[in-house]
C-alpha cells in the first residue's frame, strides 16, 4: 500500500480533515501503530488512543471533527476499515478445479467453477454450487447440499442430509450434523434415540473452527441467515439461531433452544434446554442462561438476570465481607442495648 | 409413516385409550406436531403442551388414562418412541467393504462385513472387529484394538494403543488418547512428561464430536461400559468415568478424577484434580466440583454443594442490595437508640 | 524395568535412603502403586499417601529424610520421575520418508529425515524441518514454514503462511491460524473484516488436541517459547501469549489480549479481549477475567479478583442466608426496642 490519505479518503467516501498528502503505506490495528499507518477509531475514547501512537492518520466516525492527527470522516469507521482491508489483502487464491485424489461418489452434482481438494471425499447424491471451494480432507456426507461460493476448510466434516446455502464459510475442524445427544433410560441403560432429523446453515452463515453442530432428532436444527459462530461453539439438537446473531467462542446452546434475530452472546455462554432468547437481546460472556429471555433485553451472571441487577449484586458481593462484621457489630450493640433496656425495667 | 394408532400400539406394546383406527403419518416432537403426528409425553405437563398442539395422538406413561387426544399407554414413553424412530428411520447405509484409497498398515487384522472408507488410515498391528465402521478419513494408530459393531465417524483420530469395546459410537473430530497434560517445571521451564498409558472405552459407550480424551500419563484413562459423552468434552489422563454415565457438553474433567456409575453431569461442569464423584450423583450444568461428591448427591454451583444449599444461597443474593440497604438502615437507627439509650445516663 | 533401587538413584542423580538393593519392576502413579513399584511424592502430603500402598519404594525431595519406605532424595521429583519414565518409555516410534499418498505441493522445502504420513497434504511453498514428523491427514497451508523436530498429530489444520519454531508438538485435531472473529456492522448486518495476519508458534510449545488458535486480523497472534496449552482450548485473533506458560483445558482468550511469562491458567478460564495478564501471575479455575491483572497475582472468581478477596467472598456467601435471617432478627428486636425507648418519651 503507498497512498494519499486523499486517495484513501475517495475509496471509503470519506471526508479528509487536515493533510490529505499525508502519504499512507499500511493499515494496522491501534496497538501495533507506525509511521505511515493508518487506524480506525471507533469513538472518541479509541481516538485518544490512536493519538497517542506514531500513527500517520485515523479514520473517525462523523460526530468527531478533529484530532491532533489528519483524519478521515466516515459514517462507519469499522466497515470502512474492513472494506479497505478488503481492496488490500492479498486473497486467498485457491486453485480451481478437483484435485485427482479427492474421492467424488455416485450421483454428485457440482457446479462450475469449483475447488475440490487433495483426499477430500464428496459422498453419494450430494451437490455443491458454483465457485464453492472443498478444502483438502474434508468429508461431505451422502445427500448434502451446498450452495454457491461456499468456502469450507480442511478436516470439516459435513454429515449426510445437511444443507449448507450460499456464501456460508465453515472453519477448520467444525462438525455440522453429528448426532443430537438423546438417549431413553430404561431399565438404569441409556438406549440411543435415533437422530433423524438434518442441519440447514442459511446463507451467508460463518462457523468457527472446531464447531460442532448437532443433526435434529426429528426436524431441523437450523443457524439463519448472516449468523456469525465464533470457535468451539456448540449448538445441540433442534436449536434454532436467528438471523444476524454473533455467538462468541465456547457459547454451548442446548436442545430445542429457539433464539430470535439480532441475538449476541458472549463467550462461554451455557443456554439450557428448551428456552427462547428474545431478538436483539445480549447475554454477556460466561453467562448461564436458565430460564426465557425477553426481546431486547441485555442479560448476565448464573442464572442470566438483568445485568443491571445482576451488577448491583455483584457490586453489594464485593462488600459482603464487611456487611457480614457489620451485622455482627450491631447484633453486639444491640445485645447491650437490650440489657441496657431491659435493665430499665422493661421488656 | 401410515399406520394406524392400534398398529403403533402393538408395535411397542402400549394400550390405545381413543380412537385406534386414528391414522398416523409421522412422529415429531412437541413443537412441530401437526395433523397426523403421533408425540409422546414424558409426564401430564408435556401432555398438556401436547393438548395445545394439532397432534393426532401421544405416547403416554401408564399413570396417565385420559387426554383430549387418542393415546397409547406405555411403561416408558421415551424409550417407546425411540424404538419406533428406530423402526421408521431409513438407517444411514454405508457399503461395507475397504474402500482403495484406504491406508492399511502391517499386520493388521481385520474383521467381517466391516467398512473402512475412503483415505483412513489404519496403522500397523491394529485389530478391527466384525461389522465395524471406520469412516472416510479417519486416522487409527498402531495397535489400537476396535470391538464388533463399532461405528467411527469422519475425521476422528484414535492414537496408539488405545483399546474400544463393541458397539461403540465415536462422533466426527473426537480425538482419544492424546498426550496427557504433564509437564515437570525445572529451572523456570516445563518438560514434558512422558504420557505412555493409553484409553479404553468399554462396550456400549457414545462419545461426541469433539471430544478429546487424553491417555494415561501411566496406567488408563477409562470410559466404562454404557457411558455417554456429548460434544466438545475434555477428559483428562487417568480418569475414569464410570457405567451407563451422562456427560453434556463442553464438560472438563481433570487429571485421574474417578467418577462412579450413573452420573450425570450439565454442559460446562469443571472438576478439578484427583476428585471421586460417587455413584448416582448429580452435577447440574456449570458447577465446579472442588471436592470429592459423596454418592447419591445432587450438587451445582462453584464450589458445587448440595443444590438446595446453593439455592438457598443463589435466593438470597438476589436479596443482597436490599439486604445492604436494610443494614445501613438499621445502623442509623441503632446510632439513634444508642444516644438516646446513652442519654438516660447508662453505658 | 528390572532394576534396583540403587542403579535408578544413579540413573537419576539422586540419594538412597533404605534398602538400595530393593527391585524395583515398574514405575506407576500413587493410585495404582503395587508391589515392586517405584512412585514419587512431591512432598509430605504425597508421601504420606504413598506409604499407605504397597508401593517398594518412593522418590522424594531432599527435604525429607526418612520413610516407612525405602526412598531416592532428589532435588525434583516431578522432573526425576519424568526423566525416568522417558529411559523407560518404549518411544512411539514413526517410519521416516514421505507417504507415497502423502500430496506435497509446488515449490515445498523439506528437510532431512523427516516423515510424512499418509494422506497428509503440504501445500505450495510450505517449508519443514528437518526430523520433523508430519502425521496422517494433517493438512499445511501455503507459505507455511514450520522448524525442526517438530511433531503434527492426525488431523491437525495448519492455515496459511502460520510460523511453527522447532520442537513443538501439536496434538490431533488442533486448527492454528483460523480466521479471527471479525465482522463489522452496516445496516444491521455483519460484514466479516478480512483476517489477513498470521500465527507464530515459537519454540518449546505444546499445543492440545482439538486446541483453536485464530490469525490475527493483522499483525501477530504469538505464542511465545515454551508455553504449554492443553486440549479444547480458544485463542483469539491478536493474542500474545508469553513465554513458558501453562493454559489448562478449555480455557478462552478474547481478541488481542497481552499474557505475560510464567503464567498459569485454569480450566475454563475465560478472558475479555484487550486486557493484560501480567507475568508471573496464576488465574485459577473457571475465573472470568474482566480487566487488567498485575504481575505476580493469583486471582479467581468473576469478576477475576486477588484470591484471597473472593476466598473471603465465597466463605460469607456461605454463611448469606443465615446472615439474612440474623437481620431479621435483628430488625424486629430494634422494632421492640424502638417502641420501649420511644415508650419512654424520647425519639
Amino acid at each position: 500500500m503507498e497512498r494519499t490519505l486523499g486517495e484513501i479518503a475517495k475509496l471509503i467516501g470519506g471526508e479528509v480533515v487536515g493533510d490529505a498528502k499525508a502519504k499512507i503505506t499500511g493499515l494496522t490495528g491501534i496497538e501495533k501503530a507506525g509511521p505511515g499507518n493508518l487506524v480506525f477509531a471507533r469513538d472518541i475514547r479509541y481516538l485518544r488512543e490512536v493519538e497517542k501512537t506514531l500513527a500517520a492518520a485515523v479514520i473517525v466516525p462523523v460526530e468527531i471533527s478533529k484530532s491532533s492527527k489528519p483524519i478521515i470522516k466516515v459514517k462507519n469507521p469499522d466497515y470502512a476499515f474492513s472494506k479497505l482491508l478488503e481492496m488490500e489483502a492479498p486473497g486467498h487464491k485457491v486453485q480451481k478445479g478437483i484435485h485427482p485424489t479427492a474421492v467424488i461418489g455416485k450421483n454428485v452434482k457440482l457446479g462450475k467453477e469449483l475447488s475440490i481438494g487433495a483426499h477430500a471425499v464428496i459422498s453419494d447424491e450430494s451437490e455443491i454450487g458454483d465457485g464453492s471451494i472443498i478444502s483438502p480432507l474434508v468429508y461431505i456426507g451422502e445427500k448434502v447440499k451446498i450452495g454457491t461460493n461456499v468456502l469450507i476448510y480442511a478436516n470439516v466434516s459435513v454429515r449426510e442430509e445437511a444443507i449448507i446455502g450460499n456464501n456460508v464459510i465453515v472453519h477448520n475442524g467444525a462438525v455440522i450434523g453429528s448426532d443430537g445427544f438423546g438417549f431413553a433410560k430404561e431399565n438404569g441403560r441409556y438406549y440411543k434415540v435415533p437422530q433423524i432429523g438434518r442441519v440447514i446453515i442459511e446463507d451467508d452463515v460463518e462457523i468457527g473452527a472446531n464447531v460442532t453442530i448437532d443433526r435434529a432428532t426429528i426436524g431441523v436444527t437450523t443457524i439463519k441467515r448472516g449468523t456469525k459462530i465464533d470457535n468451539l461453539v456448540q449448538i445441540a439438537h433442534n436449536v434454532t439461531i436467528g438471523e444476524d446473531c454473533a455467538i462468541v467462542a465456547q457459547v454451548g446452546i442446548s436442545g430445542s433452544v429457539e433464539v430470535g434475530n439480532n441475538v449476541a452472546m458472549g463467550g462461554q455462554v451455557g443456554v439450557a434446554g428448551h428456552l427462547k432468547i428474545g431478538e436483539n437481546s445480549r447475554v454477556l460472556g460466561k453467562s448461564g442462561v436458565t430460564k426465557d429471555i425477553p426481546p431486547n433485553s441485555t442479560v448476565s451472571g448464573f442464572p442470566a438476570q438483568p445485568h443491571m441487577e445482576e451488577l448491583k449484586i455483584k457490586a453489594t458481593l464485593q462488600r459482603l465481607p464487611i456487611l457480614a462484621k457489620i451485622v455482627q457489630g450491631l447484633e453486639e450493640k444491640i445485645k447491650k442495648i437490650g440489657k441496657i433496656v431491659g435493665g430499665i425495667g422493661i421488656h
